[in-house]
């Protein structure tokens, strides 16, 4: 077989978590980033050189200062990113190079016309990028870590919080999603962790598995709370979902909740390298209809269990490759995936239990851990 | 002159603030977006369709699985999203779009292939989004307040912090740069915004503008303090820095933290529609270059006013379109630009001070406000 294509990439780390994973550096704009014989190469401004040369992982840093007046002397005082592009792939010797299919498509145009052979990844621009090295697991556990930083935070306060009628009162004021969230998010800054659009969603929002949540938070009503923050010193992420009640549930609350807890169990246990996540998702699906809960589409939304049972998780909260849902997806020894079954009833609530996963040749390692108390009193 | 094609996007609203732009409303994968005949159309899967028709900004939300099953009873079982747009084309009386250059290049072929016409935008896909209406300046302005929140509490701070030898000594702990961005971000968190990358920089750190700085801060060392939060509830930025030192500075720090000022104080005062932007810069240029302080660019690194004056703002950190740089760009009436002029010398230190005006016919407004007293004691 032969070898791969060498990549070109032409983005930003904060849009393109490929390039993060292929330069292990941090830059904000968009920059040159490519693969030649083995070493890898990058062109960066007078701004970034310095500490991308000095803290990122590519084996040469490029001038571009440098490599736009050589592109200039060469095609004209017009010239930009594709022709320098053009004179380092000469340079380097490289006449093709594989691109992501998201590759900037006038770039991507204007590359061809110059003569460069693109050939689209079509998937994973690094399908090395799906299986995670010890120290990768290492870092989204650390990511985990942090999530549970969130639920510790978010307990103590509903531990706190009083029941008074309709709301909940925490140091004097009726406590509101977006307070709870706040309180969860500085908690996580604190320990060394970004997070963003953190869920704190209770009642018939929480059936909305995309609401962050607003307003205030009401006892005896099922809360959920998803925290994917970011851990900054290596860039990935951890991603969990706890689901609370504070009060006294009821008996139907507490049937749902055991279910989808049921759910996650079984399919972490369904989970090993060679497997079908289609297969792992479908079992939940049978599961959860199996015992009475069904799923409906509707022109007024939908209810039951509707979403994927799991995701890639590492350098993006959505890492592309093995996962669980409707698609066919093998399982790859060393992928890393989320598992979180839920299920969403206006009326009755929603609920979602979420922790992560390393598919190993035999089972499911686990990269999360907090406790499953869900009742607070 | 013809009217111009209208847009088709397909890219989410983290990486994409053209979509952003055009629904406003917040989706975190990627999906379909497009005009015809003067209507905004999104194609949103079952999870996304009720939130993005209640608080989105398009005519008409279709269902994903309806169009993905039109696209397979006329294209087979693995039509994607390529034939899905190919079918609303079709549908729609649209053969031709225009797209972002950034278009995803896989989509581009197929849909190429399929077919239908694309035309770059080759620069902004949406040049409207340059000029800013009132709302959107007003939501600037509240961003801008947001950094300025970040200011009061790093001068708190500063100005409570004890000098002892070479450390700040803050409630009993030296003071780091890490610390500090936690406190002013925290702060900027509390009244609805959200910091990130805030940069802390002292001394020599500060002569790297993209260096966000760590460690401990010293006294008598100048210390830059660059805030650009989001304003989550309109999704708008704010950006300004200031520089502060704390302890005694010596009279080659005032003399360059009062040329830099003075500098910006000139660069706004030249700002108005219908002047090139470059030309704004190279006033900067000339400036510093008259009062000695000259810009070096060697292999180890750059010294002097190694950046552009200043950059577009708005629903990005650096929104497209008018700017202050090295590049011709006629500033628009409404465009919103920073106007931050900086002198770095290893050994000095760094001094950045950051303003954003709205551009008028006669001049420019300011949409930031903050003290610029930078010693403190």
């Amino acid at each position: 077989m032969p070898s791969p294509l060498p990549p070109l990439l032409y983005t930003d780390t904060l849009v393109s978590a490929d390039m993060l994973y292929f330069g292990r550096v941090e830059v904000h704009d968009p920059f040159v980033a490519f693969g030649a014989r083995g070493k890898k190469y990058t062109v960066q401004g007078a701004l970034e050189f310095g500490r991308v040369k000095k803290t990122g992982d590519f084996d040469v840093v490029l001038s571009r200062e440098d490599w736009l007046d050589a592109a200039r002397k060469q095609y004209g005082p017009q010239a930009g990113i594709a022709e320098m592009i053009a004179c380092l792939a000469r340079t380097h010797g490289q006449k093709a190079f594989r691109v992501a299919d998201d590759f900037p498509a006038a770039l991507y145009v204007k590359l061809t016309k110059l003569g460069l052979k693109l050939r689209f990844a079509d998937g994973l621009l690094f399908p090395e990028r799906e299986v995670k090295s010890a120290r990768e697991a290492a870092a989204i556990r650390e990511g985990n870590r942090l999530s549970a930083v969130g639920f510790s935070t978010a307990e103590k306060v509903l531990r706190a919080a009083r029941i008074r009628g309709r709301n909940l009162i925490y140091r004097g004021k009726p406590l509101t999603s977006e307070r709870l969230r706040f309180l969860i998010d500085v908690a996580i800054k604190e320990q060394g962790g970004e997070a963003r659009d953190t869920i704190v969603a209770g009642g018939d929002q929480a059936c909305d598995p995309h609401e962050r949540g607003s307003g205030p938070l009401r006892p005896h009503e099922l809360i959920i709370i998803d925290i994917f923050p970011r851990h900054v010193a290596s860039g990935y992420y951890g991603d969990m979902t706890r689901t609370y009640l504070k009060g006294r549930p009821r008996q139907a609350q507490r049937r749902m909740v055991q279910t989808v807890y049921n759910a996650m169990r079984r399919a972490i246990r369904g989970i090993k390298a060679g497997i079908d996540g289609r297969g792992v998702h479908q079992g939940v699906v049978d599961y959860f209809k199996a015992e009475g809960y069904e799923t409906k589409r509707g022109a007024g939304g939908a209810t039951g269990f509707i979403h994927g049972t799991g995701h890639g998780l590492g350098l993006a909260v959505h890492d592309p490759g093995s996962r669980l849902g409707t698609v066919s997806s093998i399982l790859r020894k060393g992928a890393v995936v989320t598992v979180e079954p839920g299920l969403y009833y206006p009326g009755l609530g929603g609920c979602r239990w979420e922790d992560v996963v390393q598919v190993t040749a035999t089972g499911a390692k686990m990269l999360s851990r907090h406790p499953y108390n869900w009742e607070i009193r």
